[in-house]
C-alpha cells in the first residue's frame, strides 16, 4: 500500500513538489488556502482536503511549504501537531528563520520533525530536481531522505534541528555576495576595455571562479541557460534573494556574527528592490552596477 | 641556436620564472638590483648582467618582474627601450596599474609589447605552473604565448594592450570578495551551530560554490593543500591581496565603475593588514570574522 | 496628595530615574527581579513591591525600564495590564523594537500607553538629564511630558504609538554612522600627517561638523568630557550601540528600507564587539581604525 | 601701490575669487585657456595675460585654481616656477591629491608655496565667503592668510605642506559619510511612520546632530536654504563630492588607512553618478535611498 503524504501549501513551489510525490506513487492529500492552487494540485493527482486538520489526520508524512516563520509556527501549533498521528514524519520545506524552525521542532514532541528548505526554483520544483538541506536527528535522517527523494536532485543532512535553515541562509548569503562580486567585476572589466566574455573565459578557469559566474553568468551570452539571456526574467527573483539575505542578517544579529559583506549585499539588494526590480532575476544587479537600468525595462 | 631572453627582476617570483626559462633551453641573461637575488639566478643557470642596458642589449625576449607601475615605467623609459634591439618581444609580468601598462606600451614603438601579469604564488613560479593573462595585439599573441609557456600552467589572451592587467585585477577583486563571503558564511555557520565542514560539503555542491571555498577553504580541514591547514602561512599574502584590491579600486575610480563590494573588500583587508596580519594568507580573514585573532599568533 | 508612580525595573538606568521621581515628590513603588537593585531603590526613597502586580495595583503612572521587547511584551501582558487601574498612564522607557512597542500599545486598551525610550547614559539617568522621545496620542502627550519631566533634560513628542522607538533608532543609527565617519577621518588625517587636533578644529567649524566630533571627540584631548580622555571607559558602550544598530537593521528589514551605511555600521560594531571590546565606549572604534587595539588594553 | 596678483584659472570658481581680489584693491592679472572665461575676468577688472608666463612675470602673489593634480603639476613645472619672481607667494587653491601638492611644494625652491583648497561653492566664491584650509610653513602663514582674506569667510592653518589638501579630503569624506547617514535615517523614519520633519527636530537637538542635517537637510522643508527645496539643483554637485571621495580613497590607499565607511560612500556616490545624477546636489541621494528616482526628473 502506498505511503500517505499530507502536503500543506501547494502554491508556486508546492504544486510541482506535490505532483512529484504523486508520480512516485504516494497517496497525497493536499491543502491550500487558495482554492485555485488546490484545484491545480487535484489536477495533478492529489486528493483535496478542506482543512489542515483533515489533510494530516492519517498522514504518515506531512510536508509544509509556507511563506514565513509565523505561518509555520501557527499551522504547526494549531493544526498539525494536534491532529497528525503521533510518530508521523513532519517536514517543513519552507525557508524560514532558524529560531522558528527550532521552536517548532521543540513543540513537536512525539513526532519526528525536520527542517528541510530547498535550493532551486519553480522549474526545479516541477522537474523534481531540488536540493534539500535537512536539519534533523541523525537517526531519523534516512526516513527524511526517503520522503524527499521524489522531489530531489540531491538531499544533504546538514545536522541537528535548525541546521537545514542555517545551511540554506549561509549558502545563499555566500551566493548573494559572490553574485555581486561577479556583477562588479564584469562591469569593471567593461569599463576598462576588457571584453566581459573574455573575462568570463579567464575567470572561469582562475581563482575568481564561482557558481554565480560559471553557471549563472549575469552577462548575456556565455551561459545559455542563464536568466541574463532572457531579459533577467524567471530565475531566482531579487525579492527572494532579498528575503534570504534578511534571514541571514537576522540570524547573524541574534547569534552575534559579523558579516560585513553579507550586510552590504542585503543593503544593495534592498536598494535594487526599492527601485522596483524585485521581480527580476537577482543577476540583473549587473545593470545597476553598469548604470543601465533602462536595459531592464 | 637557443632564444636569448633578458630577465629583469629575479626576486621571489622572478627567480623561479627565470630558472624555468633556463630549463626550457633558453639563454637567459638576468639583472637585479640585489646582488643576492642575482647570485641565485646565476646558480640557476642565468648569465649575470651589470645593468639593465647590458642585459637587454641583444635580447630577443625581455621579461620584467617588478614591484609597481613606477618601476616599470622607469626601467622601460630609461633602460629597456633605448637599449633593446628593435623588434624584440617585451613582456611585463609585473602586477601594476592599467594606466602604466598602457603608457609603457605606447612608448614602446618599434617593439612588440605585452602586459602579462601572473596568477599563482612563489610555488607556482618555481614549478612553472603560473597562469598568465596577456594584453597584446592579436597578431603578436602566438609569440607571447610561446615565450611564456615554459613558466605556465595556462596562458590566456585577455585582449589588447592593458587587458592583461585588467583581467588580473577584475579576477582578484572577485576573488577577494568571494573569499570574504566564504569567511563570513563559515563564521555564521559556526555561530548558528552548523558544523563548518558540513557546510563546506553542502555549499561546495550548491550555488555558493566558489574557488575560495572548494580549492582554498579558510576553515582548516576540508582542503588539505590550503594555507588554513598550516597556520595561514605561505599562500597568497594579505598584503598582496590588498595591493591588488587597491589597484582595482584605483582603476575603478579612474574608469567611473561602481564596485561597492570590491571597495568593502579593500577596506576590510586594509583593516586586517593594519592590525598586523599582512604576512598571513588572505584566507586568515576568517579569524577576524570569528573574533579569534589569537588563533593567528 | 502626591502622584503614585510604579517603577518596574530599577537597574543601572532605572535606579537613577526612580530616584528622580522620588525627588520630585512622587510616591514611587518599585519592583525588580534583583533584590540588590530593589534595595538600592528603597534606599533612594522608593517603596518596595513583592511583584509587578502589587507595584501597579493603585498606580496613576507606570514606568517600565527593561532590557528587550520580549520582556516588555511579557510583563505588560501578564502583569501590568491585568492589574493596573484602568486609565493609568503607562510609559515604557525601554529601548525595544518598534513592533513590540506597537503590539503592547495595541493590547493596552483602556489605558494611555506611550513608548518613551531615552537618550543618555547612567550619568544622565542619575542627574535627571535624559532626553525622551515619546510615541503616543497627541491628546495624551502633555500627561506624558509631565510624568517624564523630573527625569529629563528634554522631552520630544515624536508622533503616534511606536514613534518614540522609531526616533531613537533612527537617531542612533545616524550617530553610529557619523561616529564611524569621525573615527575614519581622524585616522586618515593622522596617516596623512595632519594633526588630528588641528583637524578637529577645522572640521568642527566646517561641513564635517557633527555631534560625534564636537561633543564626543574620539581623539583624546579636544573634548574634555569625552570618554576618549578616560581610556574609553564609561560613556555609551559599544554593546549598547550595537544593540541599537541591530534594532535599526531589524526595523529597516521589516519596513523595506535600504540603509547601506547603517548596515555597515552594524557590521563594524559587531566585528569590534566580537574582538572583545563590547564594554568600551563606542568611540573606541577609533583604535580599530588606527590598527592600535593595544591602546585599549 | 597695490599688491600684484596673478590668477591662473578663472572658470566657475576662479572668476568670483579673482573679482574679490580686484574689489580688495589688488592689481590682478588673469589667465585662462578659455577666452570666454578670461573675458569675464577682464569685465570684473582683471588685466588679461596671453600666457601663464606673462601673467606671473612680476607677480607678488600667484593663485591657481585648476581641475586636477596633473594640471597643477604641469603649470607649476613648466610655466610658473620658471617665470615667477623668486620669493613670490604661490597659492594653489585647487582641490587635488595630497601627493601632487607635496610634489609641487618640493619643486618650488626659492618660493613660499602653500596648498589652500576651498570649501564652499560658486555662490561662496562670488560672495567672498569661502573657507580655506592652508598647508604651509608656520612662518609663512600670516602672508597666506592676508592674501586669501578678500575671498574668505574663514582661513584655517591646517599644518605643513599638503595639510590643506589633507584637511579638505578628511572633512569632505566625513561630510559624505554623514550625509549618507542622514539620508538613510530620514528614509528609514519615513518607512517607520515617523514624520521626517519631526525626526529633523529631534535629531537636530540630539546625538545625531550634524551639519548635513541641520544646515543642509536633504528632506525638503526644514532648512530653507538647502538645495532639497529647489529640486536638488545647484549646491554641491554629486560629481564634485564623488571627486573628493575618490581623492580621499586614493590618499587612504597610499597611506594605508582603513576607511570602510568612506569607501562605501564613494561606491554609493559612484553608483548614483553612474545612474546619471552627477549634476544634482549631493543631498539628492535621499531619493535613491527612498527608491524615488523619479522625483529627480
Amino acid at each position: 500500500m502506498s505511503q500517505r503524504v499530507a502536503f500543506i501549501g501547494v502554491g508556486n513551489m508546492g504544486a510541482g513538489m506535490a505532483a512529484n510525490q504523486v508520480k512516485a506513487g504516494r497517496a497525497v492529500t493536499a491543502f491550500d488556502l487558495s482554492s485555485a492552487a488546490l484545484d491545480k494540485a487535484v489536477a495533478a493527482g492529489c486528493k483535496p482536503a478542506g482543512s489542515v486538520a483533515e489533510a494530516v489526520a492519517d498522514a504518515e508524512v506531512v510536508i509544509t511549504m509556507l511563506p514565513a516563520g509565523k505561518h509555520v509556527r501557527q499551522v504547526y501549533e494549531h493544526d498539525i501537531l494536534p491532529n497528525a498521528p503521533k510518530g508521523a514524519l513532519l517536514i517543513d520545506c519552507s525557508t524560514i528563520d532558524v529560531d522558528s524552525a527550532r521552536a517548532v521542532g521543540e513543540m513537536a514532541t512525539g513526532f519526528r520533525f525536520g527542517d528541510a528548505p530547498v535550493s532551486g526554483g519553480i522549474m526545479a520544483a516541477d522537474a523534481g530536481t531540488l536540493a534539500f538541506m535537512v536539519g534533523c536527528d541523525e537517526a531519523d535522517y534516512p526516513a527524511f531522505e526517503a520522503a524527499l527523494t521524489p522531489m530531489a536532485r540531491v538531499v544533504f543532512h546538514a545536522g541537528a534541528l535548525g541546521s537545514g535553515q542555517a545551511a540554506k541562509i549561509c549558502n545563499n548569503m555566500l551566493l548573494g555576495v559572490s553574485m555581486l562580486g561577479v556583477c562588479e567585476s564584469l562591469a569593471l572589466a567593461e569599463k576598462l576595455g576588457l571584453d566581459p566574455t573574455r573575462f568570463f573565459d579567464i575567470a572561469s578557469k582562475s581563482s575568481g571562479q564561482c557558481w554565480s559566474l560559471t553557471s549563472y553568468c549575469p552577462w548575456p551570452g556565455p551561459v545559455e541557460a542563464a536568466p541574463s539571456n532572457r531579459g533577467y526574467n524567471g530565475g531566482f527573483l531579487t525579492a527572494l534573494m532579498l528575503k534570504d539575505l534578511k534571514l541571514a542578517q537576522e540570524a547573524a544579529a541574534k547569534a552575534g556574527a559579523a558579516t560585513p559583506m553579507g550586510a552590504q549585499a542585503e543593503a544593495l539588494y534592498q536598494l535594487f528592490d526599492g527601485l522596483g526590480y524585485g521581480q527580476k532575476d537577482f543577476s540583473a544587479m549587473l545593470q545597476l552596477m553598469r548604470g543601465k537600468l533602462d536595459e531592464l525595462a
